[in-house]
C-alpha cells in the first residue's frame, strides 16, 4: 500500500529505531518523536499522567496541540487517552464534553447500506446536559458521514421508550432540539434493543448509560461463549454444531468488540483522536491510521465546529 | 396442588364466571371482584387510567389499598401497573420511588447456589437520588432473601467501573452508604457485563440505565436468533448445529426473558405487586401467585420498611 501520509511515531526512540530496522518502510515518511515514559494498560490513568510528564500519550497529544500533527492514533490505555486529550488538546469552541464512540456492526438495515453504526458517549462523560447530547449528535453524524460514506446518517436518542415524552426533562429537551435541527437526520428516541438491531446509524447517550449498554452486550456474549465451550465438551453432535456456532459467535463477538473496526473515535477536540484496541495487529493499526486520515481529509472536526457555532448563534439570537 | 390461599379475581364478573365453569376449582377459595373496564396492552397507560376509572387494574389496586387483599398479581400492561400502583397504593414511609425489578438467570456463581438474580429499577423511575438507590438495595435484598432463599444476597451498584470513585457524586454517595450498611451484603460497583455473568444477586441502578441494559440484552439475543434462522436455511450441517444452538438459545433467551421466572416484583409499596408476563400460561400465573404469597408470608415489605426507618432515624440523629 502506498500513501503520502507523514507518520510521527511517538515513543522511546531506540525502541522504535530497533523495530524499524526489521520492517520495510518508507523512511522519508516517518519521523520519530522521542518520549521517555510509557503508561501501562493497568496503571491508574490519573496518577500515571500526573507523575509521567514525558509519557508517550502526553507527548503525542502535545504534537497534535502544537499543529505538528493533524490527528492521533493510540492503542494504549483508554482512560489515559481520554484524560490526556482533556488535558492537552483544545476542545472545539462551545463543546464542554468530549465523547468516546464505539463502532459496531449491526444487522443490515433499510436506512442505509452501511452495516456499521456508532454509539456515543460510551465513557468519556458520566452525566451530560441536553446540549451535550445535541453536540454528540453533531459529532456522530459528521464522523459517520466521513467514515461510513452515508450521506445523511440517521441519529437516535437512547431513551427508555420511543414516545417523544419519554425520559427526564434533559432527554426531552435534547429530543426537541434534535427533531428540529435540519443538520440532523433524527429518527427519534431509540431503546436498548435498537442498538444491536441497527435502529440508527448514530446512537446518542450519556457516558454512564452507553458504557453499561456496551458492557451488557459484552457480558451476554461472554455467557454465550462459555455455553458454547460447555457444549463442545458434551458430545460429537455439539462439536459439529460448533461449526455453525463459531460463525454466529464471530458475528456476535463483532457486535460487542467494536475495537476491531478501525478504532473508536474520541470526538469534541479540534483534531481527530482514534483509539485502536490494545491487541491491535498491523491491519487494525493501519485501519486506524486510515480512519484518522479520512477524518482529517473530510474536515470532520471543522464540520462539528460549524454545527456547534450555528446552534449557539441561533440560540443566543433574539 | 392444594393451597389455603384466598384468591380475589378482579375483572368482568360474567367473563370470570364463564371461565370458572370450565375449570375444576375450589369455589370457597375464590371471590370475584367485579370491574367493568379493561386496559389493553397497547393503550397509553396514563390516558387509559385517567378515563377508565373502573379498570380492573385500578379496582385490584384499591382492593389491596383497603386491606381486602395482601398482594397483587397482574399480567397486564406494565405501564398501567406502575402508574396504577403509584396512584392507589400507599408507599412504604420514607420511600419516594418505587422500583420495577427484573428477575433473570445467570451463569452459576460462587457467591450463592441460586442461579437467579435481580436488577432494579428497570423502568418505574427515570433518574433517582443516592437515597433511592440505597432503598432499592433494601428492596432487592429483602425480596431475594424471601424468594431465592439466599440468606445474605450480594448487592452490586451498577456503575461504569469497579473502583469506588467511579460515576458521579450521587453514585459515589450511594456506594458509601451501601458499603457502610450492615443490613446489606454489598460487593461494590459492578459493570454492565456483570449483569448476565452474575456479579451479584441484586443489581441496583436508576430506571433509565436498567431499562437500556435489559433491552440491550434482548436486542443481542434477537440478533442472535435471526442469525440462527439464517443459518438454518443454509445447510444440513447448520441444521444439525441448531440442535445445539436451540439449547444455547433457550438459555440466552432466559437471560433476557426475565418475565418467565414467576413474575417481576414492583417494590416500594406496603404490599407486594407482582408483574407476570402478558403471555403467561397457567404455570407462569401460578408461579406469580406463589411468589406473591411467599413475599407476604415472609414480610418482605415490612422488612424494607424497617430498613428504611432505621436508615432515616440514623441519618437524622445528631
Amino acid at each position: 500500500m502506498t500513501t503520502n501520509l507523514q507518520l510521527l511515531l511517538v515513543g522511546r526512540r531506540e525502541v522504535i529505531e530497533a523495530d524499524l530496522k526489521n520492517i520495510t518502510h518508507q523512511a522519508e515518511q516517518i519521523t520519530i518523536v522521542d518520549a521517555r515514559e510509557v503508561i501501562g494498560m493497568n496503571e491508574k490513568a490519573r496518577v500515571a499522567l500526573d507523575t509521567k510528564h514525558d509519557a508517550s500519550i502526553l507527548v503525542a497529544m502535545r504534537t497534535v496541540a502544537s499543529g505538528d500533527a493533524d490527528a492521533l492514533v493510540s492503542a494504549g490505555s483508554t482512560g489515559a487517552l481520554v484524560l490526556a486529550a482533556a488535558q492537552e488538546l483544545p476542545r472545539i469552541p462551545g463543546i464542554d464534553r468530549a465523547a468516546l464512540a464505539a463502532v459496531y456492526p449491526t444487522r443490515k438495515r433499510d436506512s442505509s447500506s452501511d452495516p456499521f453504526a456508532l454509539i456515543l458517549d460510551v465513557g468519556a462523560s458520566v452525566r451530560v446536559r441536553s446540549q451535550d447530547l445535541l453536540f454528540f449528535a453533531y459529532m456522530g453524524s459528521a464522523y459517520a458521514r466521513s467514515i461510513s460514506k452515508v450521506a445523511r446518517p440517521t441519529v437516535g436518542l437512547l431513551n427508555m421508550g420511543s414516545e417523544e415524552n419519554k425520559g427526564d426533562a434533559a432527554l426531552r429537551q435534547a429530543h426537541a432540539w434534535m427533531r428540529d435541527d435540519p443538520r440532523l437526520h433524527f429518527v427519534g428516541n431509540v431503546e436498548g434493543n435498537d442498538i444491536p438491531t441497527g435502529g440508527a446509524d448514530v446512537i446518542v447517550c450519556e457516558g454512564y448509560v452507553g458504557n453499561v449498554a456496551l458492557k451488557m452486550a459484552e457480558g451476554v456474549s461472554e455467557v454465550f461463549k462459555s455455553l458454547g465451550k460447555q457444549a463442545f465438551r458434551q458430545s460429537l453432535l455439539s462439536r459439529l454444531g460448533l461449526l455453525l456456532l463459531s460463525r454466529a459467535l464471530r458475528r456476535l463477538k463483532g457486535i460487542t468488540d467494536y475495537r476491531e473496526y478501525g478504532g473508536a473515535p474520541l470526538l469534541g477536540f479540534r483534531a481527530p483522536v482514534i483509539k485502536a484496541h490494545g491487541r491491535s495487529g498491523e491491519v487494525a493499526i493501519a485501519n486506524a491510521i486510515k480512519v484518522a486520515a479520512k477524518a482529517v481529509r473530510d474536515g470532520v472536526c471543522s464540520e462539528i465546529e460549524r454545527a456547534v457555532a450555528d446552534f449557539t448563534a441561533a440560540k443566543t439570537d433574539p
